[in-house]
């Protein structure tokens, strides 16, 4: 059986599969929904109109056994940054439509009158299932009436409230092994793209699927040993390690230390109460508890960064807390108490939010005098505006950068329009000039320089040192790349410090594609790709800067404020 | 005494005049307003923050005895569009100034803390008085109250409630000469940088005042007794033409006539109920209710388009319904009665809000759930929220593209983020040339093509016809010479027409000047400043476009959609 896509008309509510294009033959994930994007989209159309298309692509070797590799991407034109967008999660979801040897989804169109729908995608069939009772409905309990329906063969993708309020903070919520939903494709507001279209679930059953095609079996047997032994080899990425002892909120005391883990909106770098929010104290809180670390977002991750964060006694399970979210809505807010975190993290995902977005929203918020800082029980109650879509909760709904404007703030840290992660860009400035320049608005995982500037992995620079656009641009290049593949990010740190690993990486997608692909040459087309939509949306280089106020507050304890020159962030694509 | 700048720095508190520099000499209004800011402000900061200048400046004539000229532009950088604004409004405040010998003032700076100030200025001093106690005040009792402490040898500019909430649908109020706040540079927003710099209101006595300074007097009388004939003339512009006799809102029959008043939130461009909110039923009404028809906007205005609505009885003047006010708080929002009208238009005075903004916006609340399309008394509801400042009056108060984000809606009639005036660009495309490609953002006067589509004025143009890019140019060009001279718009309508009133008009300029200025060339160099500006600020040919629906849905009676090419708007700047 060869590849396809599968198109879903949502105007029509009429599905055809299609044959995979020739010219998309090396493409997955990133590469694959980039790609789409540019070719099927006007740049200029409105972000939740009938123009703007959704597509889901898993990565290159997403679903076979090569360790680490269950990522989905997700693309589309963002309501949030007015560009491109790809989010990418890690979940069985994608692992499911390799199988069935669907190389992507693309959600077109857009229904007239105000249902929702769900498409129930199995080998036999594909089906629209109305699905008006879950709208307005948490995601918990709607994920778990779901998996009770339709059995544990399942993977279920779904947007929320916040997407069902248009809201450019919502995002795409798959599941977890444990039905819990917790894995996000979050950033850019796809969560409303979805709802645009009347889409509330898909549904993925691969029972009798055929499995992924492996053209080249020797060359990617040979390749993903190489990886894992590189993975398991490796400090942060061994069973051992940095992640799975402590998961992504190991680096909370790490950034911390360094003076870049943002405060209270940005406004200082450090605080003594980080040690209460740690991935320490948070894996040492689980062992008590009686949730689960570590723990893989999906079948065949062996570095297992994932966890079940829960209330005491192990009850009412969240799932993952993720660094970037115990800092968007713990520190960034002033609230040190993994309790109120947890409990906002769930807010997220039973809404549909992004909880970076959501935590920078709530920041802002707290600065423009909605509440204040610290309070982490006034927080969940405002995520309850969304629950209700009061107009506090489509503003809350809409983002850092809506917020802010409502209640007249100019201290809102966006990248084109994107909250900022959870590294303050002044005091390690390669990862600022990674915000700056990445076509998706201010994003980590876009060229993570933590990984060089911060944790010495793929060599060693100076936060402080200001000359980052190489650093950066090399990092960018090689994240679409991954992207692209279907492995998670976190990979990387075992790639970038070992060369066999890296090797092995690129031997098991050349086997899986009975060709060969060059990283950098198709990490730079990706990302081209998506420049000239950008360009096309509007944008410039103005949109290549980071917001005015790190130019001019220094933030404590270095007393840095954001020093890259236009120019050298100018070099990274050299515009 | 010599010309001077009088620059108010809000950190300090503190204000100095200095020189009028040589090379402005040749500048008023516009033509200075835009010089300074693209001078001296960061196209990229943040509207709101530090680094955003707030000037005003009277036109070239203004304060002389030339008829219709008493016009003020103020500029900076715009919080609704993120571009350079200029707004102007016909008030006696630049005749003060320019009395003065003061050709702008530049506030500057922003002051730690909440305290809201006021600058008052008059020939032997300028002083800051601390305005608190006017804060979250609606202007009409305030301006009764300022008035009573300043006596009736002062004007007053102020920014409201709208512009406290920082919102960018917030303007800024100068009073009309029965001292109610009813004149406004009400365009993008800059109600809110006054606010953002603690600025609540300048008032000015110009009790001593030198006058203004007119360099060649003899071809100066010459050129305004041409230009007064020229109005005297004119069928619009003469004592009993068509401004005098009902207002800009005699447009109202015409432009539903011609199937281009927006209706519902531009769902159609016709109505027959729009006979109930006409020029003439409300010349009729004032007739009736005691009100005052015609009437000038300043002293020296022979046109004399202006009125004061009142309501029934004479009672609680509002001041001037303009058409585009009539339009977009009625036939837009399918209100279609003049009480109902005139109590909304009382409220954005009140507040500080742009009326077309807030029409607009309150349109897009409508299709967006918010209220029902006809409920005029549930606007004015509404309109409470930002009085209260509650988070649904932030929505509103940053105007149409804003709340169509919050609500969900898609069909949002902006360009550059500023709200459409009141003309269907589908039925009317010279129109929409000039909305997509001013540097302002939508904005019909910025080249006025009604004047020629639909009013034979400066020639004829099929409203259909899809060339309009040389026709916009022209009237944007003349436009940004005229905004400079401080003439008013509407003696545009004679000069058109007559050419001895706009050589009269040109004679005058350079009367007071002592120097030759060229019409076109000035335009060009006004217009090129500011796409300058906007360039830096980000803006590319996608900012010179009309929002997707308007090619997507026709709109009736005409059926058409907006079909002017790209390549056709590219043509009006050569981009």
């Amino acid at each position: 059986m060869p590849k396809r896509i599968l198109r879903v008309n949502m105007s029509k509510l009429e599905t055809s599969f299609e044959d995979f294009p020739d010219s998309y033959a090396t493409l997955g994930g990133r590469a694959l929904t980039s790609t789409i994007v540019s070719k099927e989209v006007d740049p200029t159309c409105h972000p939740l109109g009938p123009n703007n298309k959704l597509v889901f692509a898993p990565g290159i070797i997403t679903g076979t056994v090569a360790p680490t590799s269950g990522r989905i991407s997700v693309g589309g034109k963002s309501p949030l940054t007015g560009g491109i967008k790809e989010a990418n999660a890690g979940t069985d979801f994608p692992q499911r439509l390799a199988r069935m040897q669907i190389a992507a989804i693309i959600v077109e169109g857009q229904p007239k009158g105000d249902d929702y729908h769900m498409v129930k995608i199995s080998m036999d069939k594909v089906e629209f299932i109305n699905a008006n009772k879950y709208v307005g409905k948490g995601l918990y309990q709607v994920y778990k009436d779901l998996f009770k329906e339709f059995g544990n063969r399942v993977s279920i993708c779904a947007c929320g409230i916040a997407g069902e309020l248009m809201g450019a903070a919502s995002g795409i919520c798959f599941n977890d092994p444990e039905g819990l939903p917790s894995r996000y494709a979050g950033r850019g507001g796809l969560g409303a793209v979805m709802a645009s279209k009347g889409l509330k679930f898909i549904v993925v059953d691969d029972t009798g699927a055929p499995g992924v095609e492996i053209k080249n079996k020797e060359l990617f047997d040979q390749g993903r040993e190489k990886l894992r032994k590189a993975l398991a080899e490796h400090d942060v990425t061994k069973p051992d390690g940095a992640l799975a002892s402590y998961g992504t909120a190991v680096l909370v005391n790490i950034i911390n230390e360094a003076g870049g883990l943002p405060q209270r909106n940005f406004s200082s770098g450090q605080d003594d109460r980080a040690a209460n929010i740690s991935g320490e104290k948070k894996a040492e809180e689980i062992k008590i508890r009686g949730g689960t670390r570590p723990h893989h977002c999906n079948p065949g991750c062996v570095i297992r960064c994932s966890e079940v964060w829960t209330k005491p006694g192990g009850k009412d399970p969240v799932g993952v807390l993720e660094y970037e979210s115990v800092w968007a809505l713990g520190a960034n807010c002033s609230i040190y108490n993994l309790d109120d975190i947890g409990e906002l993290n769930r807010a997220c995902n039973d809404l549909g939010l992004d909880t970076i977005e959501a935590g920078d929203t709530i920041a802002v918020a707290m600065e423009g005098g909605m509440l204040k800082f610290g309070d982490g029980k006034g927080a969940l109650k405002v995520m309850d505006e969304i629950r209700k879509k009061t107009p506090t909760g489509r503003i809350l709904a809409n983002g850092c950068a809506f917020t802010g404007q409502a209640f007249g703030v100019t201290r809102v840290p966006v990248v084109k329009g994107q909250a900022f992660p959870a590294y303050d860009p002044r005091a390690i400035k390669g990862i600022g000039v990674t915000y700056a320049t990445t076509p998706m608005g201010a994003d980590h995982t876009a060229g993570y320089a933590i990984a060089t500037e911060i944790m010495g992995v793929g060599g060693t620079a100076d936060p402080r040192d200001t000359n980052k656009s190489e650093l950066s641009r090399n990092l960018q290049v090689a994240t679409a790349y991954l992207d692209s593949t279907g492995y998670c990010l976190f990979t990387a740190f075992a790639v970038l410090d070992i060369p066999e690993g890296l090797e092995g990486m690129i031997q098991s997608v050349n086997g899986v594609l009975g060709t060969e692909v060059d990283l950098t040459e198709l990490g730079m087309k990706v990302i081209t790709t998506e420049r000239d939509f950008n360009k096309a949306a509007g944008f410039t280089a103005a949109d290549d800067r980071l917001p005015e106020f790190l130019r001019q507050e220094p933030v404590a304890p270095s007393n840095e404020v954001f020093n890259v020159s236009n120019e050298e962030l100018d070099k990274v694509w050299g515009a």
